[in-house]
């Protein structure tokens, strides 16, 4: 049991509210009056989100994006954000704030609020919230796959695996964490096909179309793209590739075409 | 100009949504459907909000009271809060974890997600956002004071400021700042009678209730408590004790009884 595990497991202890979801998802969804709000907090810690080296403009797109993804997997429209800053550099400050400019304004995401610290020479964290409405109801949950349903992803994958590892060679790749955890929250099997995992062109000139290339490409994550169930038949809210399908059962089943594989042994990066 | 109001100056400058105001009250405020949503984003840092030996619990109650009170401020009910947490020594995060919940128990604002990071050795940085539906409109805003009113604080001043120096002697004790911030966005001056700011007991048999003592326990800040305007003999909403009233001109005037006094050189705490 990892310290982190550890807290996690206190603060769900915590989070007996009916609107933080058993903190399952990665949003939490409050009825409020005749709507209801899709609220998601997430951090990035340099070294551990961001190379020290990154475009501050691309860490700035990075952390609305992670947060805004979260908002998109409830369909929810974006409010706002609030950031949380950690002050250092005043070249890389300046540099973040443009990016964060440009991201907000490309998302119409608008800066609400937050608040700023000073971090003395340490490593920087950085934290932001943003707040949502859900477009339709009820909002989509990680709990709601059927068997029978198809699952989709809405985009390639591999590109962020990709470039980082242009950037910096010698980590493991190790997301198909999300797969697996929305069929433990709907206690069902996923089977996916990873023949039919969209790889971007870019992807496959770097790294190629082979099975592993394709493992790879799907276990990574950071990509931001969603993936979802529907009714087979059902139209799609968005573009979509199918890429498996919901079946009784538990967990993740892999297949290359007919061929059962065995799951590797990481499903998503586990950051150290 | 230091680098953290030059990166605020930036935030103000993208923050052009009137949900945003203008970053000049400490809280958004976002019109829903038939609701008013509050939203507020504060961060401590050790050795800069917290000394290194505070009592864990201690600190996650000021993370939690410094979000609500900006969430009071706008007569918001809290909805939740969400919270991000650098982990760290895991005895510290379990006690942290304890005084979280006794502090959101009490105050009935759920916990409704965030997110964790490993702090890797660091000082720790925690932020926490709470978001609030608001009681009644107009949502009060710093701007809102006019000449004629009566100025108020709802609750005893200096016993922040005392229990500190009880752990740590040789800081400058320098949260008028309150007032001078809503002065300034209300246009207006606000008189300040020292003599009328109401001390604990604890902190007259500290400091005693000397004009020294009555400025410091009033430029401290950190104790929580509500400074708001009313028109004279408007029945208050919550018990308040009178400190001074508003009239035309700008900034802050103090008085001890008739004496006019001269501004301290400094108006609250700033941090280094």
């Amino acid at each position: 049991v990892t310290s982190e595990s550890s807290f996690i497991a206190l603060m769900r202890s915590l989070a007996t509210d009916p609107a933080a979801r058993n903190l399952l998802d990665d949003a939490a969804v409050i009825d409020l009056g005749n709507e209801t709000l899709i609220l998601t907090h997430d951090m990035l810690a340099e070294g551990v989100h961001w190379l020290p080296l990154a475009d501050p403009a691309d860490v700035a797109w990075k952390l609305v994006s992670v947060n805004l993804s979260d908002l998109a997997a409830k369909g929810a429209r974006p409010l706002g954000v609030l950031l949380g800053f950690m002050l250092g550099d005043s070249d890389w400050d300046r540099h973040f704030a443009e990016g964060l400019k440009r991201v907000i304004e490309h998302y119409g995401a608008p800066l609400l609020g937050g608040d700023t610290v000073s971090n003395r020479g340490d490593k920087r964290a950085l934290g932001l919230t943003a707040i949502g409405a859900a477009t339709h109801k009820p909002v989509p949950s990680r709990a709601g796959a059927r068997a029978g349903d198809v699952l989709y992803v809405t985009g390639t994958l591999g590109d962020a695996l990709a470039g980082f590892e242009l950037v910096e060679a010698g980590l493991e790749p190790p997301d198909m964490l999300s797969a697996d955890r929305m069929a433990s929250a709907s206690k069902a099997c996923f089977e996916i096909d990873i023949t039919a995992i969209p790889l971007s062109a870019a992807y496959r000139a770097y790294r190629g179309d082979s099975r592993d290339s394709r493992l790879q490409a799907a276990s990574w994550g950071d990509d931001y793209q969603l993936l979802f169930t529907a009714p087979e038949g059902a139209p799609l809210p968005v573009p979509a590739m199918a890429v498996g399908r919901v079946v009784e059962g538990a967990g993740l089943a892999l297949f290359d075409g007919a061929e059962r594989l065995p799951l590797p042994p990481t499903l998503g990066y586990q950051h150290g």
